[in-house]
């Protein structure tokens, strides 16, 4: 099956966003077999969209639209389609009701614009939108699939895995089932990870690895196929080992495992409370902690002192520990780690303080944090960071490390303990 | 001129990278005027490669590529165009030394495959890469210019500008500039907003009206051509101001601005101090606007009170308030905003309460939020949304909004005081 990814959007073709969806949906494309062979862009502009389409149903099987799907004037990838096709768009009842129901529940006036938007090609497959209100659509004809897609990647992505690719592989017959385990690592850059583990990537067919780098973490994709998941998960584990023992030191979390949500699990796992006094993220720690369901049982809460005033007056840090060895410094890190301990009454307490930059702070260079974590039993430990990136990105970066070490502590004590094991 | 961009790589169409080299093209073109009609991206592979060219040659008066000019044997766009074009490669000598050059410096071993970089297409002119081993070229043949750029960002960015940019003004013989001016709204959505000014957007061509949704904003991009930049800005003014009669409520910024640029900005400007006391967003608010530089002059700091003990016990936010209207209530959040500004002494405080999700709070349905802003003055205003997202975009929508807010209230006060005007 050869496809073709075609991205519907002038804000694309005049370099305002950048085709992030075609990247999400080559990936997992390439997982279940399908190899693409190009990728188009194409403005908001009915006859050079046709143009592409034409040359797509001669090069291609399988076609995956993404954008256009939109309720303005502009988004006309469906009616576009539907003018090639042959056919005509419908009003999808289901679809409907969820977008007026949206309306209703935010008191926002709907438009006829709006009301479009559940219109679908006739004879499609309608593929359910969980974050948006455009639904998605999947269609066959004349040996060609089509796949319309919205273009938003937070609709886009959960819309793909949950109902495109299970389409796909129902079209492809294919009886064979794609297992895939993710690895999720920290503290290690992408081209060192490839480079400790080349070993076992040259050498593997199936499972296949595939190493690859986000925002957040580095991942090593373990994809097997095989006739059941059992079988599928047979030949999965003896690779997976065989990378933990060359790097497990590394690995956080599985699958859908974030450096919050893992550190989460764990807080409520053992049934310790957590607070926190930041610095130089001035509550992102927090916050990205608190972006997880259930964490309130977990998470008491915290300071934000932005300066060292208010580290004195609202957490008393004192004056002489900040003359003697500065705000950025371990015995910084240590003394908020403590102090939001106490203050809020929880188990652990992190302390988070740096210089951010774009200047240096109190004499110690952009990019140099400290991290303090003060564990249940009175223990303290700090970490030190020297990040080389611009202010905000280092201020994420300590965030994620602050839940980083916090994951491995966790861990450590949490075994020792024998909560879990 | 209509232009093509054409990157070439197989890691592209596996999704192991993203194609932003297209974005930084387009934008780029975009300013000097050349509209781009179209990206493609097609793999390491000869055949494709020419059809991609075949039909790029059809429909483009500019095809821009980008990679494949490495020193590997995937590496095909000049030896394939070279074939396309029936012209030949030569020797490049000016680049043979470069690249000599850089092997005698790193102590590296020179292949004879690296001397294949430094061949260059006939007739062409030979684009320098600073950053870099492949030169880049460009040529024109049979009224189609052809500009082959290498693929890692770092070497293709530079050469863009510098060399790519002053080859297409002179092969234009352009004297017309192109000037944009972007309007940033919030709290409206795109539809409606598209709705309301229908009647500017259609009568426009010349400055043309885009309108653009991202997670943060709304956007309205203005964009004039003409011989100056002051022609361009006259024909933009009256369209400009047209808008803001219609819907100048909803505009929070300009150009570059984000929320927390422009709440960071009206803060400073006015001399206000700011704190916050934040339930469900748990930091969020106070991150983002510690994402700008020189704020630290403005934030003080502020409480993360994530459950009603900690309201009660931090914040000194009375248990009988809270029994009799409930801790999602406008005077929950008006006791936040006040607890706030009171314990850090700021001149503003700013309180976040709500029910994020996935379920109810206290009674309140999942994405009832409630702002309060305590303002310099002891007047406290209060405001209630509805969101309908996610946990994690109901968190973000709240923090978003209290800098919507925040930043329309420091500018009514602003201009009250005539600080600004």
């Amino acid at each position: 099956m050869r496809a073709e990814i075609i991205a519907v959007g002038s804000e694309l073709l005049l370099g305002q966003i950048t085709n992030t969806n075609a990247t999400f949906i080559s990936a997992r494309l390439a997982e279940i077999g399908i190899d693409v062979y190009y990728h188009t862009v194409v403005g908001d502009n009915p006859d050079r969209l046709k143009k592409a389409i034409g040359i797509a149903e001669k090069r291609a099987d399988l076609i995956v639209f993404s954008g256009g799907l939109g309720p303005t004037k502009d988004d006309l990838t469906k009616e576009t389609i539907a003018e090639m096709l042959g056919t005509h768009l419908k009003m999808n009842n289901e679809a409907l009701v969820s977008i007026e129901d949206y309306f209703l529940r935010t008191g926002r006036m709907m438009t006829e614009n709006n009301k479009k938007q559940a219109l679908v090609l006739a004879d499609s497959v309608v593929l359910k939108n969980r974050n948006g209100m455009a639904p998605g659509m999947a269609l066959e004809k004349s040996g060609v699939s089509y796949i319309l897609l919205p273009g938003p990647p937070h609709e886009l992505e959960p819309m793909f895995e949950r109902e495109a690719i299970p389409y796909l592989l129902g079209a492809l017959g294919n009886k064979e089932v794609i297992v895939s385990r993710v690895l999720k690592f920290f503290g290690i850059g992408e081209a060192e990870l490839e480079h400790r583990v080349q070993g076992i990537l040259q050498k593997q067919s199936n499972p296949t690895i595939a190493p690859l780098a986000s925002q957040d973490a580095v991942i090593l994709r373990i994809t097997a196929k095989a006739l059941s998941t059992d079988e599928a998960e047979k030949l999965i584990a003896p690779v997976e080992k065989e990378i933990r023992d060359l790097v497990g030191e590394f690995i956080f979390g599985i699958n859908n495992d974030t450096l919050s949500s893992k550190a989460a699990d764990l807080l409520k796992k053992a049934q310790l409370t957590i607070a926190a006094a930041e610095s130089l993220t001035a509550g992102q720690f927090m916050s990205e902690l608190a972006g997880e369901s259930g964490i309130s049982s977990s998470l008491k809460g915290g300071v934000v002192v932005y300066n060292d005033d208010m580290k004195v007056e609202q957490l008393g840090v004192s004056r002489s520990l900040l003359k003697e060895y500065g705000v950025v410094s371990s015995e910084c890190a240590e003394a908020l780690a403590r102090s939001a301990k106490l203050k809020f009454g929880s188990d652990i307490g992190v302390g988070l303080t740096g210089a951010a930059g774009p200047d240096p702070h109190d004499g110690k260079p952009v990019g140099t944090v400290w991290i303090g974590i003060a564990l249940q039993d009175g223990d303290v430990k700090t970490f030190k960071l020297d990040l080389s990136g611009t202010r905000n990105t280092n201020r994420r970066r300590a965030s994620q490390y602050a839940l980083y070490y916090l994951i491995k502590e966790l861990k450590k004590r949490i075994v020792e303990n024998k909560i879990l094991d």
